[in-house]
């Protein structure tokens, strides 16, 4: 059934966006594919640096710096970049001058700072006396750059090693990372790896440093993966081709042994948490006592169903306790580190989908639970922030639908919930200090982007700041559909979008190409502009395809039984749904079946090459690009959490192997692949082209040289080309 | 101008092979391509195992061996498999019974022995008494395996180390590579190899190993190569995706170092040849004196281009002197060993280009020129022996023609030549002890092979052996024509092969492809069966296309200048000789100008990739198979030869790097390779590929994954019908 947002028109067809086709231009991949010459040109704008100074919002630009009253929408100027460069020169050491205040940051909510990263200091720079007022050295190729919360230090790496640095001094500088002392004696190849996200990013790790609330304790990850087999990468740019070795645990293979150390910055002194056995564990989410002498990981076994809550002392690393667990027969994935009340440092708030759906639950930190604080069949996307004078807690959430972001406020202790801003579309919020206003950026299918500045006690817009216009206006853009099929359980409702092919004539037999992911963590369309349509999806529309997507069960923002449905048997229950995809497409008039296509990459690489094998006679043409085409080969975190190890789901490793399946193929089905992807390693590819040589199948190959697992630039507009040409080809 | 071959008919089409087309099957690829199912029976048989006993004919079979009188041509069984296995039951260890006895080998040719090669044994055996009367004893892995000439021992390789035994007992074997006596400490890599072909096979080079005339001495090659750069090729069949470095010394790099040693069998001490300086040079066409005291190399320097004949003291590796030398403004390439003449060993025959043909010189051992004993626009192809009552050496040559391989004898006293056999087709040749008879096998246009035995003295055929049919008979096969143009210089003769589709129309349009090689060292048609016609060929135009070969300019069998007019250019003169098949095309009523392929493998993929990124209005579709893309991707010895090194001919380098020819590509271009290709690297074809993204154009590009530099087994089968699919999709 498609989606209901008019009800005067006829329920077939409800949510169409109509260009009228006269006089229209048309798109080319310069306009469509990011890295085109006119993609930016074509895509929607946005304010760049809006942000909140404490209760006050900001508005960089290039030569000014605008302050926004939120009550009144009252704006002035902060100061000028003039101003900045001015205060730079009173530095004692030379800095560089600013050419755009677009990266300016506010440290301090109270006081007139702004931070400014150069490439040897971070400066500390008071705009209003325009005096410098602090400087931290950074050394020459420092990344992962974190300030301490007091602005006091910084900690960074460079390669694999740990520093932190107080003073405008960078010979002052302290290493974290003692065996990195010697460079002569130095880990090699990645085997020893500090301050960086480990658990290749999976569990919500977005990196390795975490600072104190006050900046008095410094935690960090230490990675241990001298046992980890390299996967051997080639580099062909060299004057003779080189080895790049790159770490990769595959699925049911030695894994990597992470710590926790916590840094004093007072003694001076290290500990690490004492974790204990076994040390094949994930630890994730640190997370910081507001009073800095305690520290929270979330320790995940390696098979991934048994979660702990665990409380350190972090002036000796010693493991106190155990606050919480989460147990599940399929998996359980935190992704969320700990939010301790603002107005009550005893209570936090925990994330778990313990009853289904991400909810958001208030603990004390003994572990008692206080109440369950959101429920429905529907999930928390993300905390925003606090309003602690109401005691609310602001989130996003898809209660209105899987498709969309609204914001709410939230009681914590009523538990009562008010929406915050419009019921449309998707809505990406940041709350101001006192949690009474919100800079909302959302769009709808039919608002490219609305930035307004919206009250949260009651949804009043007080200012707008901006409102991008319709960057495909003058082209013939194809419609847009969207609705709901049911999914191969027959009961589950499914999201889709159709898009028809421009200057539409439902008198023609038109060629379809579904475009699919499938994936968890992942979602294809939703109520933002024109249902976020793909400019490859308009580019074909434009030549004459109809395209389909539709978010099979797997896929996110519905909730853990309609993600873990396809536990121990990945493709299996998503293929069903995408063939209901198929069922949709063959019912509509216009469509040819007998000229289907199929597209996607990784997971939707794995997707498609799946069905392509699975229903030969349904796929003529395919194109699969960065597939997974066996899960033993790819990295133990996300393929164990969704297929367990190959040794104990033999059954399941080899259903989903589709080398197994090579001898299927009829049509013609492309793979196409970075030759240097470190995600889906080219061995999958590799081993599928083999096996189907082997069965004296004949698929087509593409590889992008020195690209990762996804074709970025110039690149990227090449692949398309190149996927337009095969469909072209073969599908025309 | 086409080549006439009978005076009746009209000139232009004189060497056409006609089959009626009523009734009769088509080809698949398994008829025609090697590894497919029904290749075998298609293919022209041959006697296996045929060879002479001193001056008797040998004819291997199964279940017994025949031997024949080459006079009268009586055969007789000479002894049967039961003989044989009866006589292995004699030996006092055990050995493995013979299924057949095609592979007996008569290593005496005054004695009843045959030599077995067993797993664990090479195994003496008198077939009149039918006793074991010698076992000289293998260790496991045992290769590169090399009899004494007095068969009291054998050398042979484990790895890259070398042993010697001379007895049945494995234990007493002698290790002549003392780094590889300490398994912990020996050798990694293939850092150092002894008794294998070094300097890449090229200059001859088949083996490592070199026995002298009664087995006292042994000499062998040593290379140490750890100062040469790996090529980190790739194996996908492991668990994890594990390297697997090669030694790849690619032009203008650093190369390996090659010493000969001697080992003396009496007593058990090795020296080295005292080579000297430079060490960086290639150790050619080891050659022993007869009487064993002295050893001759035939030394080049790395720019090829001037070779040194250098005597050695074989007892005590003395550079004793310099015997003849030779240099050329491109390059030398010395390809064969001395041959001293039996009646003679003060003399031997020195074989060289110096003239423009490679021509037979009798020398001295002291290096004094006796005579040119052959002379020439022609070549001698090879020395096939002696017959020592008469003085004479057989050789056989392209003096009939540069398509043709005939014998003659030459008298080395007067260099009277007189031919032996008949004038037709290919001939390969086996000498008889005495010289006065020869195992003829040949082929010509008309004649899939016959094998005679022909006296030398007047070339009467006094038995045939063995008479193939025509394995395409019953088939549909196309008409082969052959004939001459002009090359790209406007004089050169240049030799064509033109197949028509079957059921051919003149008044139709045919598309047309070239199957090109062009390289040095090699020729695509001769006058063999159907001119050498390759199966592909054969099957496109069972498909419809006209099938056009050109053995251009730098190619095989036509003397010196002829081959090196591409010096330090490669590509540049070629591609004009093939430009003017494209005019012979052209000049076709029956060609459809406009639906142009091209398609070639290795050198001929180079040549493939040139022409369509050179010529990109001319041909529409090609496929480049295992290119050299940039000759500084290329090997040392080869690619220096021709091209010089990429610092000495920068100029040259670049005109023949394909990557900058990137941007023309217009029609459809495949590259297709193996994936570990040792030959042509696949860092070649990769960064062509790149090259081309970058400029926006697109190939098409197919990998076999685990495969060389040529397709082997049923790959071979698939690889056809996937270059045979891409011309059918977009030249048809």
């Amino acid at each position: 059934m498609k989606k209901r947002i008019n009800l005067t028109l006829a329920f077939i067809c409800l949510s169409v966006i109509m260009t009228m086709a006269q006089n229209l231009k048309s798109f080319t991949l310069e306009d469509l594919i990011p890295g085109g010459s006119n993609y930016y040109n074509c895509s929607i704008k946005n304010l760049y640096g809006v942000q909140w100074w404490g209760n006050q919002c900001i508005l960089p630009d290039v030569e000014e710096v605008k302050v926004i009253n939120p009550k009144n929408g009252k704006e002035s100027v902060l100061f000028t970049l003039e101003d900045i460069n001015k205060g730079l020169e009173t530095s004692t050491v030379k800095l560089r001058k600013m050419r755009a205040l677009y990266d300016v940051r506010f440290p301090e909510s109270e006081r007139p700072i702004v931070m400014l990263m150069q490439p040897e200091y971070i400066v500390f720079l008071n705009f209003e006396t325009k005096q410098v007022e602090r400087l931290i050295a950074l050394n020459k190729g420092a990344a992962n750059v974190e300030v301490s919360p007091n602005h006091q230090a910084a900690a960074y790496t460079i390669g694999d090693a740990l520093y932190v640095s107080r003073n405008e001094n960078a010979s002052q500088t302290t290493l974290l990372s003692p065996e990195f002392a010697n460079p002569e004696t130095a880990p090699k190849d990645h085997d020893l790896v500090y301050g960086q996200a480990v658990h290749r990013n999976e569990f919500g790790i977005m990196g390795g440093i975490f600072w104190s609330p006050k900046g008095n304790r410094l935690a960090y990850y230490r990675m241990d993966q001298s046992m980890v087999t390299d996967y051997p990468q080639v580099n062909i740019d060299t004057r003779i081709a080189t080895l790049e070795p790159d770490k990769y645990p595959m699925a049911g293979m030695t894994s990597h042994k992470v710590t926790v150390c916590v840094y004093d910055m007072n003694s001076g002194k290290t500990v690490t948490l004492q974790a204990g056995d076994p040390t094949d564990r994930y630890f994730t989410n640190v997370s910081w006592a507001p009073d800095e002498e305690k520290i929270y990981v979330i320790e995940l076994n390696r098979d991934q169903n048994h979660a702990q809550l665990v409380r350190y002392n972090a002036a000796d690393g010693a493991r106190e306790a155990v606050i919480y667990e989460e147990t599940h027969p399929k998996y359980v994935e935190p992704q969320h580190p700990l939010t301790f009340l603002p107005w009550d440092s005893s209570k936090f708030i925990y994330q778990s989908q313990r009853d289904g759906f991400n909810h958001l639950y208030v603990y004390k930190t003994d572990g008692t639970l206080v109440k369950q604080i959101t429920t429905g069949n529907w999930l928390v996307q993300s905390i925003v922030g606090f309003n602690e004078k109401k005691k609310e807690v602001i989130i996003t959430s898809t209660e209105i639908s899987p498709m969309q972001s609204n914001t709410y406020a939230v009681n914590v202790n009523t538990g009562k919930k008010r929406p915050v801003g419009n019921s449309e579309g998707v809505h990406s919020v940041q709350l101001s200090a006192d949690g009474n206003y919100l800079i909302d950026n959302y769009s709808t299918p039919e608002i490219p982007r609305n930035i307004d500045i919206v009250a949260t006690s009651n949804s009043k817009v007080t200012k707008n700041l901006f409102t991008a216009e319709d960057p495909w206006k003058g082209f013939n853009v194809p419609e847009i559909e969207t609705g709901t099929i049911k999914a191969g359980d027959g009961k589950t409702d499914l999201y889709y979008r159709l898009i028809k092919p421009v200057n539409f004539d439902p008198n023609k037999k038109y060629p379809a190409i579904i475009y699919v992911y499938g994936g968890p963590h992942a979602q294809m369309l939703s109520n933002n502009f024109r249902y976020a349509a793909r400019g490859w999806d308009i580019y074909m529309a434009q030549l004459g395809y109809v395209m389909l997507t539709v978010d099979n069960r797997g896929s996110e923002n519905r909730g853990l039984e309609f993600e873990n449905c396809t536990f121990r048997q990945l493709g299996t229950e998503e293929m069903k749904d995408q063939m209901e995809g198929v069922k949709l497409l063959k019912s509509l008039p216009y469509v040819d079946a007998n000229r289907l296509g199929v597209h996607g990459w990784s997971f939707g690489g794995f997707m498609t090459t799946n069905l392509m094998l699975t229903h030969p006679d349904v796929f003529k043409v395919a194109v699969a690009g960065g597939p997974v085409i066996d899960w033993k080969y790819y990295e133990v975190m996300y393929g164990e959490r969704y297929m367990d190890t190959p040794e104990s789901n033999s059954e399941g490793y080899k259903n989903a192997d589709l080398k197994q399946k090579a001898g299927n193929l009829k049509g013609r089905l492309e793979l196409i692949i970075g030759g240097n992807d470190p995600t889906c390693v080219p061995q999958h590819t590799l081993s599928f082209i083999r096996a189907c040589i082997d069965k004296g199948t004949h698929p087509d190959l593409f590889i992008y040289p020195g690209q990762g697992h996804n074709m970025v630039g110039r690149d990227r507009v090449h692949l398309h080309e190149h996927i337009t040409r095969y469909f072209e080809d073969f599908l025309k």
